[in-house]
């Protein structure tokens, strides 16, 4: 009997929640278990054990991948908030905030080896060199974001090139590796793939949009954030791209001036004169679509695509 | 026919200037390609080959691990020296102090992956496991090592289970890797691994004595940083252990004081009082001989075993 999405969820819960992270010395793990055990939607190695099972493949011999790309995740969690100094994820201080900023790089090392160790496993170690393609196309991707801070010509195709490696990519790897340990018919797994990649950059956006317009109750983190760091988001490119001269001038008047709340609200403010969050949400859906047509054109049952149905639709008009 | 430490060492320079470091985005590897051009003994991947040749291995086959013992340990370096906020390496300005933190971070997670990535090759991957393990193991040694900045009570046998950590383990561990690839007995693993756990402590105790007393052009570094970054070095430790009330006392005060020429010769001055520098060169000598009966007992012919019993010599007396 296929598990339905909830099941795999509470499947990959239950991995995480039994794994011991807690190891010597405990300033090491301490963080790494911190990270690991604030939960977060775990949407990666649930689309693992979703790939994995949608082919008919043995999910339990999947867990130590899934583990895999959790780890990894919350590894460029937990280095990507010591780069940007966040002080909150996922409603609580960060590793880097909480601790210091030798803790946060040390047990992001510890973390990103750790995944590498869960892939040792001999059931799942045929996935290393996709692995680490897929990790080093991920740190790839944050550093043209950290590039793109120093810019204000940052394209569209830029931006979605930078955001596919650092978001997108993960999601296909995790996608691809529970295919290819289900045996998977290549056609089906390059599918796969681009329902990955649609859903990741329609994610990636989705979280620009939630930035500065979601509610910072159960989006996890401080909203107005990626305006007051001048981060160059969807919303600020496409502005930038469609404002009138004056609108021009008084964005890159604000991307001088320094953080605050009257900042925010002033930017925001010109966001919605442009009618900028509707033109992402209008390519947001695009990007859902295609991500359903790759997911039909998979040779597998409708019922047996369900997990991964719903998984895209949780995503449409996510709040956090 | 054998080829000797020299052609040894040839091999691996010829391995690591032949790879090309340098992809896109060019901020990201160009720091990358900077830390391995900067050459430096590499000791380890010249070990791990010498250990696959003992056993008649294909040292060819091994390249791909030899590369992996390299990036990884440049990882080391670029991130301990961003933690220790160093801004000279054999010679040369630091990552960390050439480019910037955010810089030294990221370049350094993507020397982790790539090392990983070298390890994905067939004829290698087998060693995955024993490679993540000695990676976790180093970082945990770190951590141990950060640790003990906040300490004064460190005992010798904390500083050596550190030492081992974070210096010997990744000695132990190419030479492991080197005999594993070619499929030597256990029993010799064993002698091998416990000719480099020697080896990497008298290595590191030597460091910390070239630290205090080398001279800076071969040394590479600037000397004295350990006694002003109050490091709890062998040095230090054997003073606080062997020192008379009245030294230890004005070991606590110059402790307690900031960094200066002055603090740092008068740190010299009660360790020489102590004789502190020939206590620590006796325990180098002890443990560079137990390194020289483990290779002995090794089932080889003493000509195969050249290239160890060299590198072994030439780590005796080195001044950088």
């Amino acid at each position: 009997m296929a598990l339905s999405l909830t099941q795999l969820q509470n499947v990959v819960k239950h991995i995480v929640d039994s794994e011991p992270f807690l190891h010597t010395p405990e300033e090491l793990y301490a963080p790494i278990e911190y990270s690991l055990r604030l939960g977060g939607k775990r949407l990666r190695p649930t689309m693992l054990l979703a790939a994995c099972q949608l082919f008919g493949g043995d999910i339990e011999a999947a867990h130590p991948a899934a583990l895999a790309v959790e780890v990894f995740h919350n590894y460029t969690l937990v280095h990507d908030d010591l780069m940007d100094g966040s002080s909150l994820r996922r409603g609580k201080p960060t590793v880097f905030h909480r601790w210091n900023e030798n803790t946060a790089l040390l047990s992001g090392d510890a973390m990103l080896i750790m995944a590498f160790k869960y892939l040792s496993a001999p059931a799942v170690c045929r996935l290393l060199r996709m692995f680490s393609q897929m990790a080093i196309d991920v740190v790839r991707g944050q550093q043209y974001d950290m590039n793109f801070e120093r810019r204000l010509d940052v394209s569209v195709d830029e931006y979605l090139d930078m955001i596919y490696l650092k978001t997108a990519v993960l999601f296909c790897g995790a996608l691809r590796m529970g295919a290819t340990l289900a045996d998977a018919p290549a056609a089906d797994i390059e599918l796969l793939m681009q329902y990955g990649r649609n859903l990741g950059l329609a994610f990636q956006l989705q979280d620009d949009v939630l930035d500065t317009y979601g509610d910072e109750n159960t989006f996890g983190k401080k909203t107005g954030q990626d305006i007051s760091d001048n981060k160059k988001t969807m919303l600020l490119i496409t502005a930038l791209a469609d404002a009138n001269s004056d609108q021009r001038a008084a964005l890159h008047k604000l991307l001088a001036s320094p953080k605050s709340d009257a900042k925010v609200e002033a930017v925001r403010a010109i966001y919605d004169c442009i009618g900028v969050r509707s033109k992402v949400e209008k390519l947001i859906g695009d990007y859902l679509r295609q991500a359903d047509a790759a997911l039909a054109a998979i040779h597998a049952t409708y019922e047996a695509k369900a997990p991964l149905r719903d998984l895209l639709q949780k995503l449409v008009g996510r709040h956090s």
